[in-house]
């Protein structure tokens, strides 16, 4: 089974210009969904995770489901404001525009082992400010993981420098 | 365990007088954070389930590892102009305002069997939405789940009426 088949292509989404790889075709397949979780978990079988984090909002769907194949529990970095207790923030630039990602202050505790994991690697924003606010709570990042990665197009891979970076699927 | 010892209650979030639920304490946590979505799986056991729908966003977060532990497939029900296909559209009340639901019009196969899945059932408005999308699009609900149901404040139950309804949690 190859993966990329279930990937839909779409041109001028959000914006004109950028043809967005469109993941909820993958997601909507069940074999096709857990063979992605499988492998991302895979890839981590070698090392000890006590937490997935997952930014808003198709980081929440892959990462809640590798926390669930890996026995780890979940933390959502989110959106401002939608947090209810106290956070820690982080700006940064994305694809289009800036944003702001939140963690709740005591959702890390100090020396436990991290895995970030988004659905699409492009300029490495998001996942750093995640990277910023597991590290800013102390936690150890030991691996960040995408199902897809705007490798041609981007260099996200330089903004994630020093951390074990793996992608499923390569544009 | 008692999963009910590892949810958060927040007074006066997100408007004062309203005691919050929260969840995250209870993902982050991940013999609870499997213990939950162990429990939801098991109530499905007896039924196909081709796909888990989740409105965004915390329906992702357990939408997801559900889909994952079933071997289904997961469709993602998102506020408007964010899915990037063309979509079905449903409006509704939700506890503090209204609110428009989505989903890619191939999200759904006719007669695919489905469980919609949410954090918290409260008015029940969010799942009635995504209930008529589903239906809309053609498939068949074969069970509505929430993590936590607020049943003493709210009537969600009446709302939902007809459907198989469970949550882990009361309040």
């Amino acid at each position: 089974m190859d993966l990329k088949d279930k990937i839909r292509s779409i041109p001028d989404f959000p914006i004109k210009g950028v043809l967005f790889r469109d993941v909820t075709t993958l997601l909507k397949d069940p074999e096709g969904y857990h063979a992605l979780i499988k492998t991302i978990a895979n890839s981590l079988s070698d090392r000890k995770v006590d937490l997935v984090v997952g930014p808003e909002a198709r980081g929440f769907v892959i990462g809640a489901a590798l926390a669930y194949a890996l026995n780890a529990g979940f933390v959502l970095a989110r959106k401002p404001g939608k947090l209810p207790c106290e956070t820690l923030k982080f700006e940064y630039g994305l694809e289009y525009g800036t944003d702001v990602l939140e963690i709740h202050k005591d959702a890390i505790q100090p020396g436990q082992k991290v895995v970030i994991v988004d659905d699409l690697l492009a300029t490495g924003g998001t996942s750093l400010a995640t990277i910023k606010l597991v590290e800013q709570a102390g936690g150890e990042v030991v691996g960040v993981r995408f199902a897809i990665e705007l490798s041609s197009e981007f260099d996200g891979r330089e903004m994630l420098k020093g951390y074990d970076v793996q992608s499923v699927l390569q544009y």
